[in-house]
């Protein structure tokens, strides 16, 4: 069981969600297992606030926050976790069950500086999570479905997946893991890494010649890799700004 | 992980849903996990084939039974549990988390004579399970949500609390339990049972000394409570009819 602060270091975070009903139903499903946090992204604005199915969900949407983009969704967390249907995609990512996920997320919920907080995101019912919306995500997880031969990959419906995820996440008996690496940077202060390693890279001429490698979707993908610790963050700063200094004076050189 | 025998041993039965795109998720949620029985009792039609939200549960609709009473519904099986709120009324049954019940449920499911059946009931939208809907339950579960003080109980949405009540189910690393008590009759063997203890009762005198302990509810909760198993059923029938034999021997003597 979480504790009511470590629930409220979840973000619930529905990109493109296009049934204000879905909203309704992952909005209650929060209600029902202690969550507070709804962040929606949409180009287009939904009014989810009129959501039939939200019974007794009605805090939760109107607390809820709307962004304009993943990246500002996700830029105070600390861990972005994307969910995915098994085989809708090449996967770029490491992947966990939802069994072994949660664990991952109630250890950095439980952080010893309780500057951990978690994004979980949802995808549109119709196409999940892009490309470019995974590549903000440290690792992905998947519900386990039944497999059958001869159908297309299996898909869960918006509000159940949303229902089983939270479920699992404050399953009794659930423990956390042991070892704690060395505690995350938020997704926000990543992005500005991302950008100054992109400028870094631009500036070097390693874009022009490789651009194949460059796109922003596979820098992000690169950086999320490193696994950048809040102590890390600055010293990785310091460096591409040196970097950058550096090319800016042989430029003028 | 339940074999595909086991998933089938499973009847997912709906008393009274209402809503036909419930009954889609709901079938869409069996479908996702592996669950093919569905059983709807209702006494009045539901068009539930149209279902919007049933998006690849066609088959599991397409073979869904209707009956008119939860007896003829859960006839077959062995063992009975329905699914409620905390709080939602005074409990006379067992009641067990979901974490709990899901072992007990694969128990049943691999007992070494493959005769195990489980039923899972789910009541109204609105009104839950009724008490006599319940005393066909050898006992109850539970979704642990979280408690709010100044709100009535928490209920689930009826596609959700399906999809994390068989999410459990088919959870990796869940275990049976180890002990294994005689395999337990169907619940039409226990209502055989009980027609013919009301009958004796009736003949006995009983039931116009005791009227209040005598409606057909607390008769079945009673039997309900013996666990009468395969074994014992028909040694308790014909101990039953001994007696209804002597009893009508002794209103003609």
């Amino acid at each position: 069981m979480l504790s009511a602060e470590e629930s409220n270091r979840v973000r619930v975070v529905l990109v493109r969600a296009r049934n204000p009903n879905n909203i309704g139903a992952v909005a209650r499903a929060m209600h029902d297992f202690g969550f507070r946090r709804l962040r929606i992204v949409n180009d287009f604005s939904v009014s989810f606030e009129t959501a039939r199915s939200a019974v007794d969900a009605s805090e939760v949407l109107s607390a809820a926050e709307t962004f304009a983009s993943v990246a500002d969704a996700v830029a105070d967390c600390t861990l972005v976790v994307g969910t995915t249907a098994v085989g809708e995609r090449a996967l770029q990512h490491p992947l966990h069950t939802l069994q072994q996920a949660a664990p991952r997320i109630r250890n950095e919920l439980a952080r010893e500086d309780h500057a951990g907080r978690v994004a979980v995101l949802f995808g549109s019912e119709k196409t999940g999570l892009s490309n470019e919306e995974l590549s903000h995500c440290n690792w992905l997880l998947t519900i386990p479905m039944q497999q059958y031969e001869d159908a297309r990959h299996p898909s869960m419906n918006l509000g159940q997946a949303a229902a089983v995820c939270l479920y699992e996440l404050v399953r009794q008996g659930g423990e956390s893991l042991v070892t704690v690496d060395d505690p995350a940077a938020t997704a926000g202060e990543r992005e500005r890494l991302i950008a100054l390693l992109t400028e870094v890279l631009r500036k070097s001429g390693y874009i022009n010649r490789h651009p194949a490698n460059c796109t922003n979707e596979q820098l992000r993908r690169l950086v999320v890799r490193m696994g950048v610790s809040t102590g890390d963050a600055p010293v990785w700063m310091g460096i591409l700004r040196q970097m950058l200094w550096k090319l800016g004076t042989a430029d003028a050189g």
